[in-house]
């Protein structure tokens, strides 16, 4: 591919992409060029869009076009739950459950200081703001079961205590529909602990 | 990620990216907006770039911003080897050991019945008439040696043999640096019968 500049172009623009080395973004751009020019260009369009309308929503933080997102400004949520997650995917899949009904705070990340990744990036203060407006009376801690995800928990847990605030963790247990035999042991004993 | 219309659009169009499922594309999608905008304009700008300056070399049928791609015009190529790759991807494979000095035909593409991809589809009449322009003196086939890159070597081998053309075929045989303990069969075998 080495005669084309464009090309050449669109191959390292397309690396960008996480989790796209080399040659995923030569065969990405040999598909739209050869097979999918519209979808080429839909994407153009889509990523030029998405960069000019997209903010943080005022109050959640999630992704959002208007100053405040639509789930803050639905009148019956239940505004003294906060459930904080990670990402907006995470707060996608438990809204897709139903089964919550109160407000989020989605951090856009975790704590990783591995990556340099501090309380700072994950707008802690605002967290903490956001949880003292006198209305929120649990802070539900929904970040990942991973060690980052633990670590975020704890470190925000700590500092909502510090203020008074009340803060439950999403319960660990044996994943529903799962044969005990293939669940991991670090799982089982933690649904042991947390038996009801 | 349900709340914003202009992330559900951009989680849409990378979904095109061939081997992108919807958890990549959410993925991709915060990523970009989140840590790389400036990643994101430069793919939106990539994209639209390429799609609009991006046609086939009149010769090698290659991807190329003028009428005659770089490799077709430069004169101290042999013009009476002619190779037929698959790809781009693969013309690039190929140039990259420095071990062919002749040129190109890309047929974009494989012969491939299940999907639907015939000999109208690679070219088949465009490389015809190419190989017979009364220079070239050897065809070489470089497609792959997948089932569907050995049918279309087939079908274009008997096609230019029809009219009297030579082709020949890359050597199948145990990889440089490979210990046969490790080699499948079906090579071993093949480099046996080639043995020389
Ligand atoms: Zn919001
Ligand atoms: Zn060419």
């Amino acid at each position: 591919m080495a005669t084309s500049n464009s090309l050449d172009a669109l191959v390292q623009a397309l690396r960008r992409l996480p989790g796209v080395g080399v040659k995923s973004a030569a065969r990405m751009a040999f598909h739209l060029l050869q097979h999918d020019r519209e979808g080429a260009l839909a994407l153009s369009q889509a990523l030029a869009q998405a960069v000019g309308s997209m903010r943080h929503c005022e109050r959640c933080h999630t992704f959002c076009e208007a100053q405040v997102c639509e789930v803050c400004q639905d009148p019956e949520r239940d505004a003294t739950r906060l459930c904080v997650v990670e990402t907006p995917a995470d707060q996608s899949a438990l809204e897709r459950t139903g089964a919550f009904q109160g407000l989020y705070f989605v951090l856009m990340g975790r704590i990783s200081p591995l990556d340099g990744i501090g309380p700072k990036d994950i707008g802690l203060k605002k967290l903490l703001d956001r949880a003292s407006d006198g209305v929120v009376q649990e802070v539900i801690l929904a970040t990942n079961f991973t060690a980052e995800g633990e670590t975020t928990a704890h470190v925000i847990s700590e500092a909502l205590k510090a203020r008074g605030l009340r803060t439950t963790r999403l319960a660990r247990g044996v994943p529903v529909g799962s044969e005990l035999e293939y669940v991991d042991l670090g799982t089982i004993a933690h649904a042991l602990a947390d038996r009801r």
